[in-house]
């Protein structure tokens, strides 16, 4: 059976007014990973005092990704990648601790020793495959600073429906003068990449990724941008292989950027189209109108559902059952 | 679907030579509740270094529960109660910490904050039933130190085939006058018993049973003494409902005392019998002989697959195969 790896956390970059819609508003954010692992692991939040949603209403891709687990029943295995408040979903537990804005110098110390306690526990890992996905509020942002750190293509997606890839830039600008870096001089340093101007879910997930495929387990990264900002710091840490990334039909739509950077990084990339086209559930048409587009590793469990064989239609009705349960309005107002 | 919810921890007492038998020798020990909960989670250890046998090589009894969960699927969570090593499985923390030698002052400072935080997240647990386990190396003389100080019956059970309860005893008697107390000294404040004389797994259990009966989550206290232990403590609590405790028939094969304990704090027992008696197979035949007993939630699960209907027959299929997994040796030499 596939397993679902899912690293949680934050990093303070999020409180940055209008970067994210990880949450009803930036300081709601903190809370998000926490409750998306929750939502996740029981279909519920449980400790956590909200529902994520985004500032318009929209709710997060957990949603999904519980749906499809709730049809397909595949186990999950959630690593602190540096949360900041608690969470009632078991976590693994790896060194991260909450990365800082990375407007500042050294905002993520505990990004290279949580990449190699990940890349020891991914080594170990007794799963032949496993999809890994990520939510960290902000996570786009640090995406965007690691790929002009490492020198790489500088294109993300946004949680927002208009991605603000200009506040993004100024966001990272001002982060590689922090650093005093000039863009890729972390070329081949993923781990000085990440702690200048990462955070500790991407430091986890590569590590994690980078030990599970030296040790042969399969991994499909199940996310957009982020996850290919993953695979760039495998390359830039020696990996060669190719690898799947697997995301959603939202995150292609919105830019053809992504395939430009899957094809950089020499990521195979899985797209899948839900069918919330036309949808008249408040969910899925937030969805169908480029609101929160991929996260909590949506992409790769709905490609997980194409591949063996379960009907969209079916994944839809699972979307509006755990939508209903968490309090959201049955229909469209 | 009923979850077993495992706490699972350490206390410096189990370094005490010879009154227990859940790890090779007493260094050992502090790796047997991370590696139980890997057991549990993967089937597999995968970070913990060792497979907790006992010093005559009786496999621990999370190769029982997990024979039972690959028969069954039940959802399992695992509850950080003083872990004092990595485990690759994932944890919800409550804030416990691993506790100290009940022959000193203040062994389990962190027992108090645990209690109210499990009880907290207890309150919050979405499921209709769980089942309630534990895994701590030297838990039974911590229940036994923790029933002196509450005025109750001291009787516990032991992974010793020969219970060493005059050496338990003595180790009680040193942690009361450490502790200033005389027997009862606790008694109506469960809280300062497992403070002085307890331990941080019984102090987490505690409290996350008192949480989810409070919330009307059916709990169903998967183990022997040290969970009549935590009954009791939640007596002391004033939790007046009657609680069904699931143990092995190895437990109550070796004492009646456990069904005196039982009936003293108002819980209804269930004891199941896997069948191990006559069985060429190493693990099983130790079971037999009175090793182990019981642990890591065994009796719950197998008072489970009774209740769904399923085999021993094929449940001892099940820990043949986990047994062999595990590197044992698949016959008696």
């Amino acid at each position: 059976m596939t397993r679902l790896v899912l690293v949680a956390g934050t990093t303070e970059t999020a409180r940055i007014d209008g970067i994210s819609a990880a949450g009803e508003n930036p300081s709601l954010m903190v809370h998000t990973p926490s409750a998306d692992a929750e939502i996740l692991a029981y279909g519920s939040t449980v400790r956590s005092p909200v529902v994520p949603v985004s500032p318009t209403g929209c709710p997060t891709p957990a949603v999904m990704t519980r749906a499809v687990r709730e049809e397909l029943g595949f186990p999950v295995t959630v690593i602190d990648g540096g949360l900041a408040e608690p969470t009632a979903a078991p976590t693994v537990t790896v060194g991260a601790r909450p990365g800082g804005d990375i407007r500042e110098d050294d905002p993520v110390p505990t990004a290279p020793g949580a990449y190699e306690a990940a890349r020891q526990f991914g080594r170990r890992m007794p799963d032949d495959e496993v999809l890994l996905g990520e939510t960290i509020p902000g996570g786009t942002t640090t995406a965007l600073g690691v790929l002009a750190a490492l020198g790489e293509r500088e294109v993300v997606s946004s949680s927002l429906r208009e991605n603000p890839l200009a506040k993004k830039q100024t966001v990272v600008e001002e982060g590689l003068a922090a650093s005093g870096f000039t863009r890729g001089d972390a070329a081949g340093d993923p781990k000085r990449a990440l702690r200048q101007m990462g955070d500790p879910v991407l430091a986890t997930a590569a590590g994690f990724a980078h030990g599970a495929i030296e040790s042969d387990t399969a991994v499909t990264f199940a996310g957009g941008t982020q996850m290919l900002t993953a695979v760039a710091l495998l390359r830039h840490g020696g990996v060669e292989t190719t690898v799947p990334v697997a995301t959603t039909s939202f995150v292609t739509a919105s830019s053809t950027a992504v395939e430009a950077l899957a094809a950089d990084v020499d990521a195979s990339l899985t797209v899948t189209d839900p069918g919330f086209d036309g949808s008249d559930h408040p969910a899925m048409a937030a969805y169908a109108r480029g609101e929160a587009k991929e996260g909590v590793g949506m992409g790769g469990a709905l490609a997980l559902a194409e591949r063996t064989g379960t009907s969209m239609v079916t994944i839809r009705e699972r979307v509006r059952r755990v939508y209903e349960r968490l309090g959201g309005p049955e229909e469209a107002e």
